[in-house]
């Protein structure tokens, strides 16, 4: 018997030296970004809500490169409530999208599915009120599912491809983790995990905040 | 090497019939309870918000017995905003205290701290408003940390003591895992997880649906 609780422990011990092996440096903390509702508009529909020729004004770029939060803000209207000062995000898109945490939703009385960025097939809709006139947006109302923006040499660094799902935990007194979050690979992506305010507020977490990756096989 | 992997097969095997010998019944499901933005008043409170010799209207019985939905609502007002239709729950309690989630926050422009139940020393304060008078809270209004109503007979078939802390799992495409949730025991108790609306909407729960415990040691 003690024979074997040698070998098991042995056994344990390698077990448990091949799997730090196999783990790529996920003990770097990736830092939380949190996207309050927000909508991003295309050209035709920035017409109609703002006037033609109108142009968006930068108040601030946002982290990724390329992308800001815009001084112009819209209504949204749904069968059940309103939310009014829905920041427009630019520049300007082939199409709308309007992104909501589940909460929103419920004041508006929608119910937005998770969805990736883009895949708004069938999604929810709403109404949406600008200073020149309204739109009616049939789908394009979604609950963003989270995700990762990483360079390819953070994905190296962390062993990751484009596309996969990956399991993130936060730390602290309303400490968990979260499942299924996107890794989204492009050369100019800068480092955030990008969750909404159900998420970051359920977790206890604050912009900047830093979550880990779950080693795979994980929950 | 042929040898070796058998015993560590072998090995393997015996310590998860081991790790499942030793864990509770952990795969029973725990019915999710989801906990709207709702206020306990004192009796003294009530007189002045609704008059003085006022009872409140039950509506519904909630799980937990004896605790109900009152008909009557108040307004709660912060130095941010206002949060209307602000549900009672029954009966009167010996001091006010105020649940509402981190988004109800930012909304009222106040920071509830993740208090358990009754812990509500230095909280945070707000206006409470009803048809017969406003009353100014000091302290009370808090994020009530996610806790587990559970008999005693619930406790011993999940080996589980009061006051403990434990993780919950929840599965499906919004799935992860909440940390520190409360274990609170009474032979009257109900089994049911109650989560604030920012927790169950950033895993994607509604009503009635069902987490699981972690064996202890996991995360």
């Amino acid at each position: 018997m003690t024979e074997r609780k040698i070998i098991e422990e042995a056994v344990t011990q390698v077990l448990a030296a091949l799997a730090r092996l196999e783990t790529p440096h996920t003990d770097m903390g990736i830092p939380v970004g949190i996207s309050n509702r927000h909508i991003h508009l295309s050209a035709d529909h920035l017409a109609i809500l703002f006037g033609s020729g109108y142009s968006l004004t930068k108040v601030k770029d946002l982290k990724q490169v390329g992308e800001f939060a815009a001084k112009e803000t819209v209504t949204l209207i749904g069968p059940k409530g309103v939310l009014q000062g829905v920041r427009i995000l630019g520049p300007v898109r082939g199409f709308t999208q309007v992104e909501l945490s589940r909460t929103d939703g419920f004041i508006l009385g929608i119910a937005p599915p998770v969805r990736d960025s883009g895949d708004i097939a069938g999604s929810a809709g709403a109404v949406i009120a600008g200073p020149q006139g309204t739109v009616t947006l049939e789908e394009g109302v979604i609950c963003a599912a989270r995700h990762i923006h990483m360079s390819q040499e953070d994905a190296r660094r962390y062993a990751l491809a484009d596309g996969e799902r990956v399991t993130i935990a936060a730390a602290g007194g309303r400490g968990g983790s979260l499942a299924n979050v996107l890794v989204r690979i492009q050369p100019d992506f800068r480092l955030e995990c990008h969750l909404d305010t159900d998420e970051a507020n359920a977790l206890g977490l604050t912009n900047g905040d830093l979550v880990r990756l779950r080693p795979r096989g994980g929950e």
